[in-house]
């Protein structure tokens, strides 16, 4: 019985953050060489009404800054969604990555049994800090980032699990 | 500091599992609704050189047998990479599910620090039981099961972000 919230959390959103990062640096690439509209990739759609790659982006950010500010209880920060290009998605995951890496391990303890209190659409759900964090957090992350891959992935853009893994 | 391994382990892949099992009814009305071919979605691949939809579930299967039973200590089940409908699938979840819910909290206590040992590829890799889970067999689990999400939701299949996440 000895994992932190904190271990289950921060780290994890900075590593796959940092693997992301390293992604969009190949599609970037992978533009550069097919002459192509970056738009092309950065606002697809896998289907009509599916997010485009760049909310995919941004919400995965949003996820993991929501999820350490929640737990930690201060103020989850705003940043507007406003990136169109990879340069621009990748200093919002830098400056995400900067505010996930901002807290330190005791600013978390205690979490896992800490009401949190969410609007989820019209929706409102109240979690505990563990049940928020692998219930929602962590899948919601995950489901982003994934789409993000698979969007490229889609597209011919060269990339494998283990740019998604990178080294836990 | 109280989160255990089993916690944030095996309730977590039981519940996306039962997430992916109730997509897996919505895909089978969606061929039936449509007549269309099952396979035009269960072998369906994102791209040429990615596992195809069948893949994406067997592995995510695979991630959480293997997960608690290597946290556990135990020999991995086997199971045999042949179904291709969506009730041959239906039951791979049933019986990885049947098999994550054989174990109990206390059959994973202190394997956060156990080394486990795996072949992934042509690599063997070393981690620690919560280095393992949390980097590697947790990602994992969301990234097939969100492929699977997004090939159906690529093919018309109408699904929401609530039918992955579910009730946490």
């Amino acid at each position: 019985m000895k994992i932190s919230i904190y271990q289950a959390s921060a780290p994890r959103f900075v590593n796959i953050l940092g693997n992301l990062s390293a992604i969009l640096d190949k599609a970037q690439a992978h533009v550069e060489a097919k002459k192509l509209d970056p738009l092309a990739l950065t606002a697809y759609r896998l289907y009509p009404d599916m997010l485009p790659f760049t909310r995919q982006v941004q919400i995965a950010c949003d996820t993991a800054k929501g999820a350490v500010a929640r737990l930690a209880g201060v103020d989850v920060p705003k940043h507007e969604d406003v990136e169109t290009s990879f340069p621009e998605l990748k200093a919002r995951i830098a400056k995400t990555v900067d505010f996930v890496k901002s807290f330190k391990p005791e600013q978390l303890d205690g979490a896992e049994d800490k009401n949190i209190h969410l609007k989820l659409g019209t929706r409102e759900v109240s979690f505990t800090g563990m049940q928020y964090l692998f219930g929602h957090a962590l899948p919601n992350f995950y489901f982003h980032v994934t789409t993000a891959y698979n969007i490229l992935r889609h597209n011919g853009v060269e990339l494998g699990k283990r740019d998604y893994l990178g080294n836990p």
